[in-house]
């Protein structure tokens, strides 16, 4: 387990924006982490709280004081990674602002996820304002981009949702064994999704016992999706997302339905394809049970599960999203950057 | 509120197969409904166990012994009509016994759902007992089939994933503004709709705080939809079904895609063909905001929300599996077949 | 049902506060209630919205414009009665105004429950702006003060907690047979008790798979139980009150424990006593198996199930709290107050 | 973290009853801990079936074939140290079987937890067929008999509820702070504590949304209280024991009230007597906020926190039925039995 890293050589890093959920989980993968140390957290909302009273599950183990961000203060700790946890938006400033003093960061939100200014107006409406550093960002799905990730200054982490797509269609969209614009990704996601904001539709009662659509057709992470299938296969694809609510607390699930390209596909074919793309991956296992949300819970798995019928091709993919789908595929990332075991840090 | 039914007119009904949630959801209806009176109860595995014991919530409700079936016995009872709770199979034998006494069923199982013995056969593995009593049943949908179904001695009441398909795609069907091959509909149901028998997958803790898949592209409701929407336009239709479970009690949300049969549909377009096509039918609601089960929770309403995109149409479905699903539909048959006005006995 | 309330003789009512769960609650019996018509909604925070908007699942059922809160408008509509769904404190002014109208109210909110200024000040840390308003308020528990509601010009309809509590306990306490000052009130609530406004404590994922304390021994709901059992027996009655949420949405559970004053109880001679104290109530069951929330769920019923041990009496009872606790027992008063049947508008 | 336990020195360990809740979460640690080798695993329902299969969250990650208890095979294949997950009653033979080939046994079950056959024979209604190991065996809750754990060759692992009431109440009860026999326990439990087998109570739509009572004041987990807590203080204990099921996986939360037997206790004063009691005890946390059971998901603590009222103390105890409540405490004992650090295996 992360052999040659000893206790002082653990990588100091900082979380900055501690009070939602994916610091959270952060935090109580980085605490458990043989190579990582948390040395400092930012928040906006609470002057000189307690990393712990904002997550009292960490009492004892987290009591660190969560500070306003500034950049200088960060370096003089002596932070060499940050995980920003930052709403999207507020987060260009401060990542801008870290990697001028020389700190790499892992970027959560998405501000630095889609390749070009245009493409980033178009989907959040706003200018980006580090159009360079958005160059430069490395998207952060290390079963694609892992020797990229490993030298990059800033990591652009992948959305929830966009890895079950990634990663459930790229074998097929890697051979060319389905249409490239038939894809349809039917998700369904936990509420921690929604983050920890005061919103009406967050309310208990609001989500309880209650299924729900939501964005069909037009949620922002549809472009990560077709950005980095594009980048798999030979030319453009087209997903057509649509995204739901579940009554959980984590968990994503997506259906994703595609039109074959070529005839005489059987589910094992597929299989045997994933596993073969998948060999070098640590973290996609190709399950030959239909999967379920619960047997990813608080791990760093993704459990893919191909099938072919006759006119259709069907993957159901399953992760955790505050874990594989935030703070875990961070945590894989830092691992990569720090040339640590991928796994390091992942117990189960 | 059913007009011209005094107490002593009221309809006298049996409940068959009184242990499950279908029963149960039946009697909460049917013991407040002016136009009807359980006066019997019949339950395989409790011998003269009162209703109330095997469903709590109904003490002081329905507090009559459930009895072993007998269908002379049900005659002597002043039955007319019956509601059968039967699983899938048991329940043939129990409806044609009733049909031979002269007492009119509202057979909730699946044994009379498809029209012929071979395409029973070939979904549920066995042969039909009743071939001539299957081609005279009538398919309970009543916005389909209503004058059929008022005259019926026989209602096969529709399954509750088929509802959801069938009336979210009818419209689109029945103008030829669809692919009749290109219909995906993605399910996802409450855990009542896997009964109340002891399986491991229906346990709390297998269930809950996870989303899963099951039977994707073979599950037997799917030759019903097609069935019901070859009837609605004017030649065969497939349906891709791909069921889900969702860690709820109850509700069933479909997210239905299909490829246009021609361009310009709009969302409006589409609004305005659902609200001309449901004007007479009080239990279907086209809603302008986005459906969620909960809506429609302990109600008879189904709720529709189509959307048009540029190369694809999208309806999304909900409504309560137990009640409009089950058991609400089945009360809304009674009322057909007893020219009672077709909301009776619900109220919201 | 409601003998003698012809459609046209529908009480015209008003709700106060349309946006939270108890007017969703309110309005869902409302709608089916034979003797009752809304005919007018306030809401401060959104002005002319649709009732169906604030809460869809009532989207053609409910459909009446909100309006700001003006009691002179309100006198116009030809209200008779209004239900005050306002949070505590901002009830006063407007039952105040509603009353001067000629208006009788019904008032879900803390306001009037306790009899003097002293005990409102010491528990609401407000001085009270209609002390004589508040001495002349009926509390609203039917099962002690039924003739003094059905005459009242204001009743302040109980809290959810305090009725098991009060009902719970009330035989015993009316006996003689328990020590006065020993009862222990251990309740559990589901969520939807903390209303609709938008607090941390409140998300989904903060109460989802959680169980937890607040208030423990000094909870507001304290002095409302003592002062009711206080009138059922001879002299002061002491309440250890310790809350808890539960993560569902809706359900009260009081466990309640006291200390025998005489010797010989058995559970034989309690259920025997509560059976004869509550033989004239139909919203009160004692039942022989253990209670349940969930077998109360969208009724009126109270659940009571008292047990003798030998240095210990135990009653378990059970209501869904925004039905009987809330809105349920607000249409029974009304129903009281409007010489209905007590059970007109209940169907299960 | 374990120092001086290389890869080669892991104890070999065998997991007996592998198809439940506990077995899982004993294996979800034991993957993990640095000093610990699960190398045999027994079912009696599932001959040869892999451990991942009856677990799917574990694939991968423990493939192990599970086989039919055999005492010799399991000697052979060199474990030291077995974990018994069966079924009460089922456990006396297996645990007999594995003493006499010389491995050490943590068994999980009760029947090795009541110190006498008579009291053994009192509360589960059968002889004891082991007499000699029921004398020799330690209870095994580390903050109270520590060192016999460290070297008895059998514990008998604590129950989920009792652990809570123990550690609630130990100080009070050392300190002579409270009246021995006036302990009451409102304990809530999470739906995993009834286990993985098929009962109508365990299914997902009998629980959820539902809170409900049972066993109220006589359930078995009352001796194995009185007994710890006699061994605590000066004399015999009495506990009033109430237990409840909550709508959630995980999770045990009790409310303890006692009378104090002397004047003047404060709250602070409790604390400061709480934190001296346990300043050696890794796993037992005096937090200042109000427990909730989700502080402690998945993790090996125990939530305390103790308040003072004029008449009355409250105790509010939370940890996880599984982790703490079971398995974990089992990997504490385990740890000590094989002189790892006591917190070896455990990561949050």
């Amino acid at each position: 387990m992360a052999a040659g890293i000893s206790a002082n050589k653990r990588v100091k890093v900082a979380i900055l924006g501690a009070s939602g959920y994916t610091a959270l989980e952060l935090a109580r993968i980085l605490v458990r982490h043989p190579g990582a140390e948390v040395v400092a957290a930012t928040s906006r909302a609470e002057e000189s709280t307690r990393f712990s009273q904002l997550h009292p599950s960490l009492t004892g183990q987290l009591d660190l004081d969560c500070v306003p961000f500034d950049a200088t203060q960060i370096k003089k700790a002596g932070v060499e990674m940050a995980f920003g946890c930052l709403p999207h938006g507020a987060s260009q400033e401060a990542v801008g602002a870290l990697i001028a003093q020389g700190i790499r960061v892992i970027d959560l939100s998405a501000d630095f996820r889609l390749r070009t200014p245009e493409a980033h107006k178009k989907w959040y409406k706003e200018d980006h304002h580090h159009p360079q550093l958005l160059a430069e960002a490395v998207y952060g799905l290390p079963e694609v981009y892992r020797d990229q990730i490993a030298k990059a200054r800033l990591v652009a982490n992948p959305g929830c949702y966009p890895q079950t797509v990634q990663l459930g269609m790229a074998p097929l969209v890697r051979n060319g064994w389905i249409e490239p614009h038939s894809i349809i990704a039917d998700s369904k996601s936990g509420v921690s999704g929604a983050g920890r904001s005061l919103k009406l539709g967050s309310l208990f009662v609001e989500c309880n016992e209650s299924f729900s659509a939501y964005q069909t057709g037009i949620h922002r992470h549809t472009p990560e999706m077709e950005q980095v299938l594009g980048d798999v296969g030979t030319g453009p694809v087209k997903v057509f997302f649509s995204p739901h609510l579940v009554p959980m607390d984590r968990g994503i699930f997506s259906t994703i339905y595609a039109a074959p390209a070529k005839t005489g596909l059987t589910t094992e074919n597929l299989r045997s394809a994933y596993r073969e793309f998948y060999r070098d991956h640590p973290f996609v296992r190709i399950v030959d049970h239909l999967p379920a949300t619960k047997h990813t819970m608080h791990s760093n798995f993704v459990d893919l599960h191909p099938l072919a019928f006759p006119d259709r091709v069907v993957v159901l993919a399953a992760l955790d999203n505050l874990t594989r789908g935030a703070s875990g595929v961070a945590v894989q990332n830092f691992n990569l950057m720090t040339a640590q075991k991928e796994t390091a840090g992942f117990f189960y």
